[in-house]
């Protein structure tokens, strides 16, 4: 542990306890932070055997963990990490109230465009921050995080678009300082808006046509070169998006997104677990939402409509049988 | 039979005798016509059985059809009725040479954009005509043809773009009329390349989303919102390519063609069941020449671009395993 530890000591509670939630509530938990997990399925096993996260360097095992059924059993924290699928939103209009005092901050570590939007308008914006995470992770097992690789953050305020937030302050610094004194490598990005929209350059094109092609993994999309052109090409059209909303993202950006993910081997996205494994798909918040942005914006959106529309004709067909 | 029967009795051969081939053809014959065709899988089977359309109004045998495994065997003829799956043309660079005296007319039914293009430059642009087919039609086995229904032609004359083509001559409505006295509902076009692309509207969005959703009929793209409006999206996008490209459509003809779709109840795209037989599907005509031609006119071509590589993928995919 650092030995600087001037620093307030956030209260913190994780809400949304998947991969996301346990991983990085993990790390802080271990880091000796005061780390309280809303669990509902995980519940029993995490209480009774602890976290277990997976990585390259070796396992780590949290034991007694602070785990609990309600978030009123939880009390108000300075600082939540939502980490609930997108799909699951309207649940924090409950989960959230009981956590919160005057100051306490919502941190959302979760997918897509709406997410931070949703929560300002619920419980005020001068509470939202968002954090980009870049890391490749699976929940494997109860209570049993498997850490692939990346885990660094990108930290930023939300900016509401009234002149009142969106830079950095001085809490995100702190944020930023409290997560990286645990071993999380993060940064404060000056505009968090511009960087979910640079994510999304990478999401939309691979976690969409990781389904749309047939449940495939990142490495035959980069072999296919139908599927490679169209990757380029939907990065080429989110960046044009993202332009005409005023994040300037470089055309060179994309090439850049291509180059990363090779190394990535045979990956498969979040969303493509999602699909393969039965659940829910974030579609609105990765390609619904920037979808609408950008066709009220009016940029070119067409290979963006045509995947969102697929996808969500996708997961219809399969709900229904 | 008409009794007005001055115009010439062409010699006609038949280069393709699957569904729209044998259909044609069989018309043809049945109203007394000199037609001879070029079996290959149906050979021993027409020759000994003869052709069998059923068709609601009733079924009809043609026995002693003129059937060769060789146009060698066929010799010189007035017309050519190209009916030869468009992934085969390659083929027709050996077929169609022993048909021609100086006069023949190739007349191309085949589907999508580049048949003519590939036949004037291999044969002459003089030769070249185009039949549009509204006919719902299938081979069901060996010299068995259902017919669904309609059956209408739009004939029309080769354009080059020189200048020395594109409007019906004389020779339009003798084919024309020798159709239509066979039974045939036949009309001749005044362009042939917009009337082209007024058939393509449907096409590009049925037949496409049939294989890109997952093998449905058209009954199923029409009841799911996402696909009825991504059909929709599509045809607007064809019409504004062909508008790019000087074709004039109005935008209004896509609610045309959706409203038309709805009475063919569970209707099967012909490339629908190319895929699903397992035979290739004709990808370039359909959406890949469409595509290239939009992109190189600058037009918006985004959603053709995504399913035009989508298909090609699973094209390929399917091809390989």
């Amino acid at each position: 542990m650092a030995s600087i530890d001037s620093l307030p000591n956030y209260r913190i509670a994780v809400v949304g306890s998947g991969a996301i939630g346990c991983y990085y509530g993990g790390k802080l938990a271990a880091g000796g932070r005061d780390v309280h997990f809303l669990m509902r399925s995980d519940y029993e096993h995490v209480k009774k055997h602890g976290l277990r996260v997976c990585t390259k360097g070796g396992d780590f095992r949290l034991q007694g963990v602070k785990c609990y059924r309600e978030t009123e059993d939880i009390g108000p924290v300075d600082l939540v990490l939502i980490a609930l699928k997108t799909t699951s939103n309207e649940a924090l209009k409950e989960l959230i109230p009981p956590l919160l005092h005057e100051n306490t901050m919502l941190l959302t570590l979760q997918n897509g465009l709406g997410n931070e939007e949703f929560l300002a308008e619920n419980f005020g914006a001068h509470r939202i921050m968002g954090g980009l995470c870049f890391v490749y992770i699976n929940r494997t097992a109860p209570g049993e995080i498997v850490h692939i690789g990346e885990g660094r953050i990108g930290l930023g305020e939300y900016d509401p678009g009234d002149g009142t937030g969106g830079a950095p302050k001085e809490r995100t610094h702190e944020v930023c300082w409290e997560l990286e004194r645990c071993g999380i490598v993060c940064s404060v990005v000056e505009n968090l808006a511009t960087e979910r929209w640079r994510k999304l350059v990478w999401n939309i094109p691979f976690n969409g046509l990781s389904i749309a092609a047939g449940g495939i993994d990142t490495s035959r999309i980069l072999e296919n070169a139908e599927l490679l052109a169209l990757t380029r090409q939907l990065m080429h059209e989110t960046i044009g998006i993202a332009k005409k909303l005023g994040h300037d993202i470089p055309m060179s950006f994309a090439e850049k997104m291509i180059d990363v993910t090779g190394p990535m081997g045979e990956y498969r996205p979040s969303s493509l677990i999602d699909f393969l494994e039965g659940r829910e798909v974030e579609v609105e918040p990765i390609w619904g939402e920037p979808y609408r942005r950008g066709l009220e914006a009016g940029a070119d959106v067409g290979r963006l409509q045509t995947l969102y529309r697929l996808l969500k004709h996708q997961m219809a067909t399969r709900a229904t049988g």
